[in-house]
């Protein structure tokens, strides 16, 4: 029994730990104000190690329900529990007198700025990133091959890297050869080719909301109309909403992320996937697949994907390295189905073929291993990232704050109070040199004007807990001179 | 003075010294029949070295004024000189069976067959490129800055690479800084970006043909029309057609290759660059300027581009490594003009940024002085080599054959007798593992079914000369067959 103990992950026995003490906290058994087993004690107690039972406390302190007074110990908290953010509606509000792009321009037009604390940008900070490794691997694939590295690519792509996507596509239930893999610069370009396989000008797309603002522009450029489908912070988007949209709107397809979505961090269940890819697939509708956040889980399992319930061909999967590897290597790719033809037809027409020794480079980095090695590295700390930051933003955020519980990826997602306009608290912010994106960027219209994204890609150190200070102590002053 | 000659470059010497022989034979100083001086005696005569004395004889063979006789030497051609391919002309001929697309397909659906000669692929061949040097750049490049090369590069490019494509303007007339350029992933996401930015779905746009068949698929793709403007074997697009067309049809803008075209080879003079420019700027039409074949000049003068004549920001040229030194590495650019904001833009939208380790290692490789010196000996490879290929065809292919006579660039363009099909050229070579290019796919209609293209980016060895031999003779069975 022991050994398997000491084989189970550690995150699974912390949220079990956590779940257990939460559920002596809301069930009475654990009084507020209750003072609770030292760390210490309760390691011993329950047979875990110190960091998990650090962790479990951890967990509680963000969702409020302990709190922890220096030199003291752990308590039942007094405060209510912060709530993750509501439901989002296609309620519209008045829009801002600057527009959504100009507010985009504004938010990455100054991302150089030197000193700037840059809480905006949802990547990898180097630091978390293996980047003597990769660079030494992509030294290695080029000496080896260095006529290959030179010479064009396959338009298909590297068969090597073909080769590690299917086998990792075992992870999220897909079951894939590298036949159906086609490699693309970046998750970006997977999504423009696959669009323009299963859609034309005019073509009215269905997209999550709210969502990475690039989608916004990428549709415009490709002449394609956007509806949004409301998506709740836990389970995702709406299938009902989806469902009597299909009744009203001729939707083409579907443009959908569904693990860890940017900005929500929620992730869609199992059965909803499988209902979703089952509701499109009755009206043959494809749904293009954003799965570029999906390895960056918290948990113990890998989540599947609506690929791996796709018997008809219609879902065309997305990914990319660039959230967990190297974002300069543009080294990205998709599993297009029935698309596939056409996808490589495009890919043909637009760019021949991608980078020869990108690809190679990656593709053996997962090969040997150091892939693995690396990710579950980049797992725990982003996971940690995420507790810490919300820590912060519990301490140092007016009462009224909401924040999301992500299960993986890179961001929060705050709902402030509705006297906060977000873009003036980014404004605000930037005079202080810091950068978050505001709510607004997230959607074609003002419906979030009241929510920022900050990112966890940098692990917290004092610069950026005192600019989340600072964040917090700012949009008190603007609750408090809005009365 | 000696020293002077012998800093002069060798190809001008031979030039020179061919020409003044081609002078003598066509007044009948050197009359037909005549044998000639030795190539020995003709450089000690004129005090050149034999290799220059050999070029200036083999480029006289290739025009058919002189030839060699086995054990003999040279002497004055009693054959009237080959002439180089007509004009093209907008006649259209019956459609083949097969479409542009199917037939497309077959030349490029099995390029990867073993044993295939490609004479079909427009790339210079490993043999040709730095491999290994280049190699220890991007080494050397990721090793410096590993951190760097990990991350999302700007999306306007690395500065380094900007800045060597700046300096490199000079060489072609150009006035320009790092702030004009973006990169991109290779040439054809540049024209992408480009049309993209100038023209909307349902535009025209004016090319230039025979033309690179990929350009048609793209404009297909981004919904634009086309209008063929005929070019000259030898001076390029004619002025004249373009300015009726503008006058009949409202041409958003063009796309023409400015030097050393595919297929034709053919290079528009300064002066008609200059007049191009101008007639388009008076109607406010952008140019799209390709000139991915521009520093593959044979002549002493690098050509200048249309760019350089710009005064409005009009014209936006588009070039890459891949024809000069690695295909696989996906570097080009763009020199946008006026349009350099829309086109960042789409880069954002579309692909976020490109490749950072690749675009660091062709900025060092330039930086460096590599690139230049790999370019000195390419340009004198590449031809060389256009004169071996064009000595074999003289020789092994039908008289009535014609072919162009390119100053830069890795193609020939042959005009068979007007009896062949060239489609079914290529399936009669296919089946003794020779591909070639039949001449549909470089127009939209059947204007070209005659021509073949060839390349000559793989050195002439003795299977590539026996290939040409078996092409030859099965063109001159199709014709003897059709009487």
């Amino acid at each position: 029994m022991k050994a398997e103990v000491a084989l189970a992950d550690e995150d699974f026995l912390y949220n079990q730990l956590a779940d257990k003490l939460e559920k002596n906290i809301l069930d009475g058994v654990l009084k507020t104000g209750e003072k609770l087993l030292s760390v210490r004690a309760l390691s011993k107690e329950q047979g875990v190690s110190l960091s998990t039972a650090f962790k479990a406390y951890t967990q509680l302190e963000i969702k409020g329900l302990v709190e922890a007074r220096p030199k003291s110990g752990y308590y039942v908290s007094r405060r209510t529990a912060r709530s993750v953010p509501s439901t989002t509606t296609l309620e519209k509000r008045v829009p801002e007198e600057a527009s959504v792009d100009d507010i985009v321009a504004m938010v990455y037009g100054n991302l150089n700025a030197e000193g700037l604390i840059r809480l905006s940008i949802a990547v990898p900070s180097a630091e978390l990133l293996p980047v003597k490794k990769l660079s030494k691997t992509l030294s290695e694939s080029i000496r080896e091959s260095a006529d290959a590295c030179t010479g064009y690519e396959s338009t298909q792509g590297n068969v090597s890297l073909r080769k590690q996507v299917a086998k990792y596509a075992f992870n999220w239930g897909g079951n894939v050869t590298e036949q159906d893999v086609v490699t693309t610069q970046g998750c970006m370009e997977a999504l423009v080719f696959c669009l323009k396989a299963v859609a034309e000008p005019g073509d009215t797309i269905a997209i999550d909301t709210p969502t990475y603002f690039g989608i916004f522009n990428v549709m415009k450029s490709l002449g394609l109309k956007v509806l949004e489908i409301p998506a709740h912070p836990q389970d995702g988007i709406s299938l009902e909403y989806l469902e009597s949209a299909m009744e009203r709107v001729p939707i083409k397809a579907c443009l959908f992320v569904t693990n860890f979505t940017n900005p929500l961090g929620c992730t869609l269940p199992d059965e909803k996937k499988k209902q979703l890819v089952e509701l499109l697939a009755a009206k043959e509708i494809p749904l293009i697949e954003d799965d570029i956040y999906g390895e960056l889980y918290f948990g113990n399992v890998r989540p599947r994907t609506c690929k791996s319930f796709d018997k008809k061909g219609l879902v065309l999967l997305c990914s990319s390295v660039s959230k967990s590897l190297a974002p300069g290597y543009r080294v990205g790719w998709c599993i297009p189905g029935k698309f596939k033809d056409k996808v490589m037809h495009i890919k043909l027409m637009h760019t021949v073929s991608s980078a020869t020794p990108n690809q190679a480079a990656v593709g053996r980095f997962f090969e040997t291993g150091r892939y693995d090695l690396h990710m579950r590295n980049l797992r725990k700390t982003l996971h940690t990232q995420s507790l810490l930051y919300t820590r912060a933003i519990s301490e140092y955020f007016p009462e009224s704050t909401k924040v999301s519980q992500p299960k993986g990826g890179y961001v929060l997602w705050l709902e402030l109070d509705p006297k906060i306009d977000a873009f003036e608290l980014f404004k605000l912010g930037l005079k202080y040199n810091i950068s978050i994106s505001p709510g607004h960027i997230f959607s074609t219209d003002a419906r979030f004007t009241n929510c920022i994204r900050i990112c966890f890609g940098t692990p917290l150190n004092k610069e950026i807990e005192f600019a989340l200070k600072t964040l917090g102590a700012l949009a008190g002053d603007i609750i408090r001179k809005a009365g």
